[in-house]
């Protein structure tokens, strides 16, 4: 794609569709595109599901045999192919030796999650040291902010996101709690401006800077889940540290999805979970960062056997030799079972580059938004006809791959006609569907294919244009 | 085995012996036992390894097709048979329909766990809803500790085994620091007399008694992992309870080995993890369990959105819902792959019960004791004779399947001869050999060639009998 390095997504369709002597619109763009894509081999790395196998899908509208539109990586990541190998793999080994898998074999079980975190570590921009990945996310997120939220009379404020995800709502409020304090004049949560959104980058730093000496912590998503906006982290973490202010990020949706320099930017901590754009299945094995700025003075406040220096973990003897950093932050074993597939998607990113990723990633999102817009913009002329907004930012330096989309018609007949013609995405309450085309397996053709199904889905609740 | 209901295990060998005309170290001893044995087919359920699969195996000294004498379910219990089978299932799911396994399949992943909840609940003497599968063992501990240690300037202390496990030591001593108080002056542990090995339960409620207007919580193991000391469980939480304190147990080595009533004893809450005698592999669903009379008041001091009641929790309007008891403790989602295997588990641990495989773990460890103290007891006469001490206490009300032996010898030696001779069992720092007979899938001929291995590994040292 290196020759449309500089353009808009805009002016690359457009030149390519002058090129083939097409329509912007034309199936013939994507496959260009996707013939162009240099990325697109690391597809087959993934187990697509089929048409067929949605449950939901209409066997009369979409041939079952074809690949799904799957737009839903935001949720739930595929499963890389190699996910089941290494997962009899290690079932065999356990099968076979019991116990001594704990020690023996590729992914001696008794730090096989240390062999990844150095991977692990290149796709959020970290040292290995400063991550580790245990847990679930929101487990990880209390961890930390029980070292790092440590509220005083002065400082006692968490600067969050209005609508923060729940978990990390109610994680954040019964922090506050915990510390004797009460969200209602801790909790400082920053909405957008009336009618607007997303939250400006402007209004975030000016909010810092004006209460940021009674924040404790600031802690935002690095994308935001319901609208997808993509934070400015790089000057949060600068706006919150020249307050004397902790900033915090829960990853989510923003790791493996894009660019992620958490240690050059200063950030304090971070957490996230592997499911998503990371692709480790249901329940994957978390992650969590802790910046190495932080080793001698910021110490966990929960103690585990597993944050004990591993030469001496089983001598037994109850004399804490604490690992530095985050690692000191481990508390049980992990499980094995949840390295594996891990372990494969890592395989995958180390194939290519978060900027590599995103590159891809800015053209196959612009394309989706180029669509959309030509179809469902909102039309002064034609007030009746079904149009779509956008609220994720136009701006692509303030998304990721994601576009949260809302209906001037109601959003559950088309969410379940768009199921029935084999699209998986999601909808979300109150009222968005989010659509994420995901740069690691998802194809142009993938997009074109999910616009025209829209179009069949406003037609088919009797909306169309 | 009703036969011998009311004899002692020594008893039990002896009269078989006789009947059979047999001296009681007969093979035919065993044989005869495992006839008998109305739970030997329970074995079949599980993958045991092979002599040949063991990484220290000599097979010039064993056959290596044939099965090995793993006798370390206390360290990590074999796999189920099914185990595979399900993770097979979910992968496919997965495969095939991506995000949709969340709400679909015979495990939905959203909730799969909780459909263990019965299960786990029955083996360990609980109502279902007094029981949460998450997490790992110490982050468990930790969760509950935050809500049931809250010390006061006259009530601060926990009361623990001087020895406790080294994840149960830190925990509550990172804990203690957390709130404030030093652990020099609240951690209170509790030792053997001197010359003595296990604690007498007298002497724990005497310390109850005497300690307990002082003492926040009473935090003991249900087994102790380096003696295998059974506590009376029942005991303790009264003496807790009379004297306002809440009273813990870290299950790890007692759930699914010994008769637990974590409800009627009215224990205040427990922990456990399952990859020991639960055999759910290395780093398995952890467990927690709250007694349903603090549902209105002990509340938990960390939230997540997997805490909000199922049928709202989608809704995301960051108001909590909290669900009762335990289940509010529940933070983020779980892993369906660590359901996979636990399932398998618990589904054996059904087709019988904790009572039975008590009956048998009662003769098959009251055997094992019986022909170590014939061949290797401390014998007057022969002061250079290598004998074994069993530290583990002899009366078997007062331990679980596990026997702790100790040398007069080096360990280390013999534990690597066993190892040749197709032995799994354990060394614990600084000097035990802990061999676990787990009546849900070993015989009595795993006994019976675990002292034969043992007797030929003590020669191989010279120092044969
Ligand atoms: C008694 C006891 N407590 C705690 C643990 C630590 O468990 P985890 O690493 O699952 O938190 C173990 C592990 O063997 C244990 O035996
Ligand atoms: C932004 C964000 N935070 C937290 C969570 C909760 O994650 P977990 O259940 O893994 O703790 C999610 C899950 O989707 C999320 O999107």
């Amino acid at each position: 794609m290196d020759r449309f390095v500089g353009l808009t997504a805009r002016e690359t369709v457009e030149r390519i569709a002058a090129q083939l002597d097409r329509g912007p619109t034309s199936a013939d763009v994507a496959s260009y595109l996707d013939q162009q894509d240099t990325l697109r081999h690391l597809r087959r790395k993934f187990l697509v599901p089929r048409m067929a196998d949605l449950p939901q899908a209409d066997l009369s509208l979409v041939d079952g045999s074809q690949e799904c539109i799957y737009l839903v990586g935001n949720s739930l990541g595929l499963q890389p192919k190699k996910a089941g190998k290494y997962l009899r793999e290690e079932l065999d080994k356990w099968a076979k030796t019991g116990v001594h898998g704990h020690m023996a074999g590729a992914r001696p079980w008794a730090w096989a999650e240390n062999t990844l975190e150095g991977l692990m570590a290149d796709v959020v921009g970290a040292k290995a040291e400063e991550v580790a990945l245990m847990n679930g996310l929101t487990v990880n997120l209390h961890l930390l902010l029980l070292s790092f939220y440590k509220p005083t009379a002065a400082r006692h404020k968490i600067l969050l996101e209005d609508k923060a995800f729940p978990s990390d709502h109610y994680a954040e409020e019964s922090q506050i709690r915990l510390r004797g304090f009460d969200p209602a004049g801790s909790m400082l949560g920053l909405a957008p401006r009336p009618g607007e959104e997303t939250l400006r980058t402007r209004d975030i730093l000016e909010e810092i800077e004006r209460e940021g000496d009674s924040i404790a912590v600031v802690m935002f998503s690095g994308v935001q889940y319901y609208t997808g906006q993509l934070f400015d982290m790089a000057a949060i973490a600068e706006a919150g540290r020249k307050k004397g202010c902790f900033v915090g990020f829960d990853c989510a949706h923003a790791v493996g999805n894009v660019e992620l320099k958490l240690h050059d930017w200063g950030v304090d901590f971070a957490c996230w979970c592997s499911y998503k754009y990371v692709n480790s299945g249901a329940g994957g094995l978390a992650g969590a960062f802790v910046h190495e700025k932080h080793d001698h003075h910021i110490k966990p406040a929960l103690l585990g056997w597993w944050g004990h220096d591993l030469k001496t973990r089983f001598l037994m003897d109850n004399e804490m030799q604490l690992q530095r950093g985050v690692s000191g932050f481990r508390l049980s074993n992990q499980p094995i079972l949840l390295v594996c597939p891990l372990q494969a998607s890592l395989e995958v990113f180390k194939k290519t580059s978060m900027p590599a990723l995103r590159r891809k990633s800015l053209l196959l999102t612009g394309y989706l938004e180029y669509l959309i817009q030509h179809y469902y913009g909102e039309d002064p002329a034609r007030p009746h006809k079904p149009h779509v907004r956008i609220i994720t930012p136009s701006d692509p330096r303030q998304r990721g791959c994601q576009l949260s989309l809302c209906f001037s018609v109601n959003v559950a007949g088309i969410y379940r006609e768009l199921e029935k013609r084999g699209v998986a995405c999601d909808m979300r309450e109150p009222s968005v569907l989010r659509v994420a085309p995901v740069p690691l397996y998802n194809s142009f053709a993938d997009v074109h294919g999910f616009v025209q199904a829209l179009g069949s889905a406003l037609r088919a609740c009797g909306q169309g244009a």
